[in-house]
């Protein structure tokens, strides 16, 4: 085969085969194809597209570039959940525990925040001692003990899609339904599970600001989970909000806490309910999402998903004194409030800005390189369709860096657009796919 | 500005800015944009087009990676001949003294050939001592001398070219018209020149195997001539058969000096007439293409051709005995005769082929870092149309090289399709472009 004659094949919007697919992402990945041949098939990937056969060989010459961990002596189905990301999106912290109470197994492996998003591993890495390196010997014998593990990428989970990601990431092709498929379904189907809970987020905080894009990798996902063989439910849920009132790292871990001991958030609490009844269900404890969500209400109640989180805690070394109590965590240097100027009722949220604003007074990166504050961020409490007065709190911020506060100031009042007629509230879950 | 930005503006199918384009190719050229990046940029570039505008701006961009050669001290007026190249199409080296006889400074920068195509170059390079690679003093100082120049790319001239056409050829991305419009224009407008005539060939033996393509490419190089405003005049011409019957290094340089010596190769001679007439006429030397045409024939006729071929390659360093008794060249190892096997009329030809023959007998270069042979090559008889009988000489082939001739001659004979009935001779000159 012949790299130059496969990247016209794509150029010309023909298909390409398996063995053609396979000879590139194999090469590639060995660098014997050099980024930039593999850059012009990216982009022509992009533009002509990739349709359903070509994104599931694409999806599993990028699985097989690394291992796929067996998980057969652990008992009972392993199920997992992944979001494609949005501001104060916390619900792995809070679902994990609930799904790994109800006795399904949740072998977790999530990433980092980038530009306006978070990342579980940041969140998770600010509760002190807390270890997301984990080896997979350890990995295993976490998920073995307590049903659950939340670790980051390793070396050996398809190392293909972290060197297609690295590059897609500095030529423009990130925002390409297929290649986020690939590289989405790659990493779960790695983690070696029977199911997956999808949530595609689609708003002004999204990745997919419109609902046809977000519709398109909600189906894009499911088709190709079904192929390996997963079984697969979707949601497209709301970001045209940030999710909760809580945005940056231990911030979110302290709204989750809040959640796990009852506190019922309207729109965190709905969706995180929903989704751990959706893996309930998949993980065979359950005979519907509907009960998977009264048997996860259940173990809220009962206290069983608080312990469980202590429980997953401590097994990763994380000091669980500041989740028992958490008024003892380090404060910002600075906390000021954010006062309404205006009267009338919340009409839209730019969403997208307030995780910016977020990532700037520390709680994220704007670059890869940007170290994270843990306790930085913004406590948000506007809702869309919520009546709202001059004078009223709108935001507290919290960082370590003063020159960042006026900005982030102005950046989060404007984010909000407010009318002065009566505005509707937002839809949660938009659509099921199962 | 960003050239991620750039990238995704391009591959939204934008048009970019001549601000925008210029940050591309000057940080390309000067290493700041690394190659993985500009190649998703070509494809890009490939697929949604650029539009005239940002042809020119590409084209201007890369002329000013390098130097302009300034040419107003040479009195009177400068005009080159660009052909996208083909098999057997040795006009550069019959028009050259042709027009520079007629008072008109053709100062030729020439590449050299690759896969199933010449070049000017490697055939100037057969006559023993001729020197191609003057610097740009002694380009001036012969041109000065003799009103005629032929030399090679610079690495002063369009670094920028040089570089981009590297990167299109192992991405797929050659065969795009803006890219070779700016390629081609890049470098001709370089030398300084006022006019420019473009043989823009189509058919079986061209880069533009279909018309409409040639016409497109001809139209693009036209307009962006115009834009810097140069005269210009562009030929679409027949190449579904070998110009001529001589391929090969030597071969193209002996047939050259019997045209040079008056005699009339059909298609050859008729085209290297029109050529030049079209340059004399654009040089200021005839009111018309057919004026410049008859000064062309009477410069043959009393000989002042041939003598201005012999003053060039003296003031070039090379050997002119070989050129007034041709019979003294070293002849190849090999010379071997090839006849028809059918009776019939020839139909139709595949010229790559007969190109693809020619450079595996020695005479071309099939990667960039063969070595070329100039004994080597084809002179090949049949032209469309004529009548051929059972036994009678297609070709003829000269080598070096014992293990090719089997496979050419299979190739060359494969290559002539033999039709019972009558067939149509090719109409030469397609189109004329003012």
């Amino acid at each position: 085969m012949n790299t130059i004659e496969l990247i016209r094949k794509k150029r010309d919007g023909k298909q390409l085969s398996k063995e053609e697919i396979e000879y590139l992402v194999i090469n590639f990945t060995k660098g014997k194809i050099p980024d930039y041949q593999f850059s012009a098939f990216l982009m022509a990937a992009f533009i002509n597209g990739l349709d359903k056969k070509e994104t599931g060989y694409l999806t599993l010459s990028m699985l097989n570039s690394g291992k796929i961990i067996d998980l057969s002596s652990i008992k009972g189905k392993k199920v997992d959940k992944h979001s494609t990301g949005g501001v104060g999106d916390k619900t792995s912290l809070i679902i994990t525990p609930i799904v790994a109470a109800a006795g399904v197994n949740v072998p977790m492996i999530s990433g980092r925040g980038l530009g306006h998003t978070g990342g579980t591993l940041d969140k998770l890495e600010s509760i002190p001692g807390f270890k997301t390196n984990l080896n997979l010997t350890q990995y295993k014998k976490v998920l073995k003990k307590c049903k659950a593990v939340m670790i980051g990428q390793t070396r050996e989970i398809a190392p293909a899609d972290k060197l297609i990601y690295a590059l897609r990431d500095v030529t423009a092709t990130v925002e390409s339904i297929p290649l986020i498929t690939a590289s989405i379904m790659s990493k779960k189907l790695a983690e070696g599970i029977d199911g997956l809970v999808l949530d595609v987020k689609t708003g002004s905080g999204a990745f997919m600001k419109k609902y046809e894009d977000a519709l398109k990798l909600a189906d894009s996902l499911t088709i190709t989970a079904k192929e390996f063989k997963k079984n697969v439910i979707a949601f497209i849920t709301d970001m045209n909000q940030p999710l909760g009132n809580y945005i940056g790292n231990w911030l979110e871990v302290y709204e989750s806490i809040k959640i796990l001991q009852g506190e019922k958030v309207e729109d965190l609490f709905e969706l995180s309910l929903t989704l751990a009844g959706a893996m309930i269900y998949l993980g065979d404890k359950a005979s519907s999402i509907k009960e998977g969500k009264e048997i996860a209400q259940e173990i809220i109640s009962n206290g069983k998903a608080f312990d469980k989180f202590i429980e997953i805690v401590k097994l990763q070394g994380g000091d669980v004194s500041y989740l028992k109590n958490p008024e003892k965590y380090p404060e910002s240097k600075y906390h000021e409030k954010i006062y309404s100027e205006k009267t009338g009722y919340v009409q839209n949220i730019n969403t997208y800005e307030i995780g910016i604003a977020s990532s700037e007074l520390g709680a994220g990166r704007l670059t890869k390189e940007d170290i994270v504050d843990p306790k930085a961020g913004i406590i948000f409490y506007p809702k869309i369709g919520d009546k709202i007065k001059k004078g009223d709190i709108i935001a507290e911020i919290f960082t370590d860096k003063k020159e960042t506060i006026d900005n982030t100031k102005k950046k989060i009042l404007s984010s909000i657009k407010i009318s002065k007629s009566k505005t509707r509230k937002t839809k949660l879950i938009k659509l099921i796919i199962t």
